[in-house]
């Protein structure tokens, strides 16, 4: 008998028809106020990766978040608007009672071989095991379902913003607790796992969350198995924070030095 | 009497019941297959701004390209799922017959004034007026509905494909041709006007498309009307091309030296 990982319990969904399916977030990985995103976006690939008319795998997808998931049972209802000869187009929304909660976009595509290349410099780091693990005992459960070992900017939050402040640009390996294999799912989540910039630079824990998040998959179905276990490396920045709004933009390194995932988030904050 | 701008031209919509509009893409726009993406995008967003339902101004899109926009009427279906406190999301279909040929979901919000900050630097260039106007004579007709100044990574296009490659990263002044203010609408079709990475560091034209894009606006009203006609630099990197897709994100510079809008997008090649 083997044991569910509470993130296949978070994401688990049933079929009531064709494109429509039901579920409930649980608690293994609440927020301050709901669930966290990155389970509400792997429940919404979910939905597409476990239907039948599934062609190919996901490529890109972006979530909307109308308001903070409640404890409550939830609705999806896909749409597959296109299956073409590259690409499959679906889009999504997640509901509970009457309310919109989530809406979505996923692209799926088969890939094969072709030209191969990556500008983009990893960071020179030390393996994960000679970083301290972030101590995560006692804040949101969302956070304790990650094992974060900052190389730079760990989140130190104060009562007081930082001043001057601090950089928004942090370097961590995240890996999920306990350890499950990577897939498409987990890798959807972690591309949610990046702390607000605005707390980074900050100091301080303030009203404030992800409004859309974008995830671009640059890893082929074979590179994510591949990475199984093996924490990855997360790379975030943010370019401007006004008026309300911020970006943060993202990069998810495998342990053999490619891009799994790129991505960016605008995140609302309120003074 | 005035005449109206070939791009104002392009993205005009009737409206024919309440979120529901039509449209024609014309040909001022025209990429080598269908319309140019950075129109379509404009147009989606023109079905938003033009609802009598709007609350606030947009703060992030996402367009997905299902197929190339042909030169006939389409249809815009827009829904409207939520108008929050803070936010208001949208998701929008639009059609050729039954086809649907491009998905987007956006998200608007009034903004008021917060902490501000900008750990971005802007690239140390000289005035737009330095660079040479890249000669778009004869290519496609949205090329020539921009000047590209490029600072550096001018696209350069060969028979054969560059070895060693060139950089992915490109820095480039860029403006309406004609001139025309900047506004929201615009700055989503400028958020699209980036040659794709592979055209840049292969140096050769092939079958490629991007299949989706987002794009944050960062800045507020007032600043992107402040900008008027003056052109805006445009940064743009790539971090990882692999088996028939890359990524490719990007900064809008304002000339107050404020980023007015990132994003990124993915982009589809067949070898």
């Amino acid at each position: 008998m083997t044991n569910t990982h509470p993130f296949d319990t978070a994401i688990a969904l049933q079929e009531s028809g064709i494109g429509e399916w039901d579920g409930n977030p649980g608690t293994a990985y609440s927020n301050f106020i709901g669930a966290y995103g990155g389970t509400v976006s792997a429940t919404l690939l979910n939905a597409v990766l476990s239907d039948s008319r599934l062609h190919g795998h996901p490529v890109t997808f972006t979530v909307n978040f109308c308001a903070a998931l409640g404890e409550q049972d939830f609705s999806v209802l896909t749409k597959l608007h296109r299956t073409g000869k590259y690409t499959q187009h679906w889009s999504l929304e997640l509901t509970q009672g009457e309310r919109t909660m989530a809406t979505a976009t996923i692209v799926c595509a088969a890939r094969s071989e072709t030209f191969s290349h990556q500008p983009a410099h990893m960071p020179a780091v030390n393996g994960p095991e000679t970083y301290d693990l972030l101590k995560t005992k006692g804040v949101s459960n969302w956070i304790q379902r990650y094992d974060f070992r900052f190389v730079s900017g760990t989140l130190a939050l104060k009562s007081e913003p930082n001043d001057p402040l601090e950089p928004s640009r942090t370097v961590a390996w995240v890996s999920d607790n306990p350890p499950r294999p990577l897939d498409h799912l987990s890798l959807a989540a972690l591309s949610d796992s990046f702390f607000l910039r605005l707390m980074h630079i900050r100091g301080t824990m303030e009203p404030a969350g992800t409004v859309s998040i974008t995830t671009h998959i640059l890893a082929t179905p074979d590179e994510i198995a591949a990475q199984g276990t093996d924490p990855i490396l997360a790379v975030a920045d943010g370019n401007r924070f006004h008026n309300n709004f911020h970006d943060q933009y993202m990069q998810l390194w495998g342990s053999s030095g490619k891009i799994l995932a790129t991505g960016s988030q605008i995140v609302w904050f309120r003074q």
